[in-house]
């Protein structure tokens, strides 16, 4: 998995303490010991599947006896009703563990789907989708990882791995020339420097000073074209603010390099999917259990 | 705020420390030592404010010196372009924090803004709006309390602080009473058992065994008013699954206690809310910094 | 085991860190590498077992390499100079975690051996009993537990999971109606509301805005024995206060539904319990060492 | 306070995790905002008070605003009726925390008051009253404290600060000499070398290799006052092993230094303890709440 | 101070944890209860300072009434005998944190001095003379900081913020180029690509698909001077390997841009610094203790 | 190893949060999935090895997969070419724990180095060489296991595990007698008491209150010799204060038990250490893969 354990087990570790507390009151008392079960996990609607090592290390933190299969690759797209993955062992972690591993991976399979529209939308075009800092607080590493699971790319993780120079920043050091210029002297040569502009005056100072990337900030299209254009490969182009499916490809036709789209994050809606639990006998004769109702 | 401090401090620190890391590059560098600013929220959009004490904290942590002053109170109505709140002093830790005190903020005002539309929408009605466990990891008790911001009533925490017997449950335990009465045993007394059901067989069965609540799984509206009819009055009954702006006035109307809608958490969008700045000079004389571009 | 295994691991990961520190420099100095033993966990009094799960963790937390056996079940009775479990392998572990393991094991039998006398004194009648929020910081999970194993019923865990209002809250809310009207209002409807009485007047009260729980309050063997009259099965009664061994049987006579006994847990005697050991030499052979002096 | 801060912070803190979560339900709803009160900490029997600062630091916790006044010293007797705190302040976080100061106070109390005992009962003679390791897990340092505060003085920490080489570690070593020389090679010089006997053999083993502190592990009186002849301050000598408050002074007369005693600890029951509230208008005029029922 | 509080606060609580655990006993038996003094930071030998807020933040963690009060600016060069900083307050406190205090500002301060010197060095060249990630492990963010205040520049912070191909990367990708193209489709356009180059063909490869930064890992003088020419400004170079004090100007007078220096985390030896104390009387009146002996 | 795992396992998880992070980027997109390599730990100077249990704790934690076997023992020397460990499997996560590795194996070489130097300069006298507090803040654990690796012995590990009245706490008490009688009145008879002297007056008070240990404070060498003589075995006898290689011997000669050099932890020289990878295939064929450039 393209992403650290240590996130995925930290994330993983927290939301279990929330939702589980000193104990899931209902398991413990319903589910006998020694049952075994099967559960299965539904799309109930189509899109892209992210973060099943997520749902896996849920049950894992729960029961190292619990196996975890995936019946689909990460950032594979699947539809409605399809099964994309196992889960088998002693029943009562995999109920505990239910609702955490859905939570997780609804969400980043949300993420992820909305990602693959807007990739999709501009594929015919040089321009590539990124995410913001417009994360969940505590879900950043894991939301950026379904980013690049749905096709998109990455932006900086914080406000510690890149530089970005943003209005407020502009105004209080005295404009765009000065800004880079202090920032330059200051942070690690390995680290690149963005700035956003408003402005073709703006444009010309950053591209005089060598910013690294120029973001186009709330720019109509008419405009961004400009920019392009007078930028004409002196740096890095992102276009940035009020990317919507309606008018992402229109800035993509401008021929802007990067597309930041804050919501992919803000905005996702979860992805439907459901766990379907079956009994498994202790003695491993397998009796489906009617769970229709 | 009717919400635990020490909950807001560990999910601001979590957040600080995911965005900040071991600094902020562009401030650490753009912005000089001793310079002062104002900064007003302003929402964009309308709606229902909530974690704006959340938001102080954000500031607090960083920089004990800076100001906060909320303008509306928590859940509070706000139209576009509305000031909601202001904060000031130090220039360096507002820009800082101004990305985590927005994404705290926009989340939880989308969730109370739409818990106050399904909340209007039964305003007329018996029944009252509840959440579910369907909410962001690492943030339910700040989803929890938005959602108590926006008019609407947490149903429980988590698994430990209330039995709810869900499908596999039962099909695990061999049936709505056997689940019932093995929790009975085990519980504490003070703690309340519900159960859902999909049949009326099974809504027998629970009242038989005295179930607190009975959760209308998945019915349709004729179902649930029959249901109604049938438990009249013998234990709390809740409505859940699939619920909408749309079908939400239909079910209140079958006259069941509580609607509990998932899509308050994990389907709110943020609300649209931005940071402005201004600078205030070192010698207190204010001069409005133009940052229009 | 009844118990949530993170609870368990962190109270064992802090109990170590807490006597271990740095390093046991008895044991790394005098102990040579390679030598193997087990040890024999005895009883010397007579009481009912809990932690065992517990104190296997101790173990395998220190050396995953030590087997940790149990001979009797947690919640069984055992009488002095009974060997209740083994543990064996590597001997520095052992020595180790010998004190952190027996001051939770003797600590959580003492209160699952009063528990267990609680119960049986009681065991003609209908009323059960209950432990409070008495427990020792930091150890209530497991405190909880052995309750539990000890034949009882837990109360609530905390002040998040139930509402009891005490006099305290009377006092400041007006009167036991104002009180519980204000916290229905707020609480979850998964959540019952139990609230303390002194008086037949409170009774009232309570019954009147129908309180799910009773709790007499140091109230005479008669008063209590005229609430339950009077409340009719209209709630739930529960007695509290002064519970002792000599008072108990005649409370449960009174017909209440649950007695609450502080003593269980503030007021438990560890239950008495050596580790002896016995080396086994390196080439498996074994050879008891002398102990004895 | 002889008590490390960050010690008392961290028990408070995690104490407070466990009893409040996610919100105390019944002080939230029950008490509205604004309303202060004062509350009594009173004495309901007699003993020495040990752990004022401890139940300061939970009100603080809570809430900064709280003021915290100790009406007698640590260490001090009290009677049954006699007040020995006062909190006032906002009523809501002397209502949350009521529980974990009293928990924490109690229990330290009880520990002094038992302290106090066995070093009254000796006071006449050299010997001092030492604790054990036996102390509940997660409580140790603040357990020590309450021995000192008893009058009591403190064995090892942990098994990091001093070396005790106990029966089981001597059959490892193949006796008392190669135990206290294999130590001897490894620790610290600063650190004292401590050898459990129980023969006068083991006692002239190891005084031949100058251990600085022999216990007397399970002797008769008789075989300690022997013992005490012999080693004839040669090294400091420790009584240890079914220590009671019925013959502490006996064995005080055999002339040990030292004698260690686990009960202290584990078998120390608390001292009963209540906190009574009035009311304390907003308007700062004070009128008593009659809290009688 | 251009230094993350948080970061400071972490690490002065886990050296502050490390060092007084449980309890200073010298300081607790010795020093009577409000005993005042005031303590001197004295450099014994030449350096540049760096670290004095933290050394603040170890005395202000311990007891909020110590004042610290810096005397010279961080990045001040001192001589032998100058006082540096004072602190203020209850004598305990100052005693207790003196090592750790000193620990920490003689380590930062030693590495600010050496940094100095190699920026003295090359002072009249283009050359900046930067870090690398040899740093103690738990430090990193504070030894960076001392770098700076040393005038040197930072590297990156860590494997997480800047992509730098090393010559195992290389033999695993199959080539500079395989390398560079392969880390340029993943990771975020906002961070550069610096490559490690031994080889003037590899340096071809790294120009064709345009690296940002050229390493040139261990050449000699000669063969920097053609790598830079060959170069020609079409890439940032740096110079790696084996840098002393002795071959830092040579290497300068090559024309690169940076020179990354090792030995001045790993091979920093501390200033040495002390900390002489006089007693301040409870009174306020002043009476210097002689310390002499 | 004679060093506490859980306190290792917390350096290494610390150490690889700082350096990873949320991902290394580099190895992250340059290494495909599958490959498998071995690395060599091979020394590049002549030194004392230790840490190698550290270094392959890094690895485990990174991937339990990796295989890592130690060529040396502990303690072992070696010199300038030597393979000293081998670490092979995955080749992602050897790449990304190469430079903790190193910084933790390289920094513990370099003490036990320094500290081997000074053993083997008193070999043949009385003398022990010892360790000081001053250590790496977060790593005294470690540094002072690299002591004994390297011959030396531990002094106190810090503030709480034994008694040291220095010069400003007895300026503070009023002298040497008042100073230890007030902590023997205090402290735990398991703990020694060492006092620092600078005068023959205050040797003699020390041993007319019978110190523990008394150390002799920047003493010259003819000093330390009388002192040695005055105290005649009546107390164990350190010399303490700018020792290093030149000295040590004479000091050693004058009769003292004990040597304390800090210079062993606060300026100990890094041992050159490197890691060469090998490229392993996924087919289990070994092939060189050349990484001379």
């Amino acid at each position: 998995m393209d992403l650290d354990e240590r996130e995925v087990r930290e994330v993983v570790e927290r939301a279990l303490q929330e939702d589980v507390g000193h104990g899931d009151m209902t398991t413990r008392h319903v589910v006998p010991d020694g049952v075994r079960a099967r559960g299965s996990f539904r799309a109930k609607g189509s899109g892209v599947i992210a973060g099943l090592p997520v749902a896996r290390c849920v049950f894992k933190t729960l029961d190292d006896a619990l196996e975890f299969r995936s019946l689909v690759r990460e950032g594979e797209s699947v539809g409605p009703g399809q099964v994309i993955a196992l889960v088998e062992g002693p029943a009562a972690p995999i109920l505990t563990g239910e609702r955490v591993a859905l939570n997780l991976l609804q969400r980043l399979s949300g993420i992820a789907t909305k990602t693959a529209k807007f990739v999709e939308l501009v594929r015919y075009y040089h321009a590539r989708i990124t995410d913001t800092r417009k994360t969940t607080p505590g879900l950043r590493a894991l939301e950026k990882y379904a980013i690049r699971v749905g096709g998109g790319y990455n932006h900086r993780f914080g406000l510690f791995d890149a530089v970005l120079i943003k209005d407020n920043h502009i105004a209080l050091a005295g404009g765009v020339k000065q800004a880079i210029m202090a920032v330059r002297r200051g942070v690690p040569h390995t680290m690149k420097i963005e700035v956003e502009v408003e402005s073709f005056e703006q444009i010309e100072e950053a591209l005089e000073v060598k910013a690294d990337i120029i973001m186009l900030d709330n720019m109509t299209v008419e405009q961004m074209k400009e920019a392009v254009e007078r930028i004409n490969g002196r740096a890095v182009v992102e276009a940035s603010g009020g990317v919507t499916e309606e008018n992402v490809v229109d800035i993509a036709k401008t021929g802007v390099d990067y597309i930041s789209v804050g919501a992919l994050t803000h905005s996702a809606v979860a992805l439907d999917i459901s766990l379907d639990l079956e009994g498994v006998g202790p003695d491993s004769s397998e009796s489906r259990i009617d769970v229709s109702g």
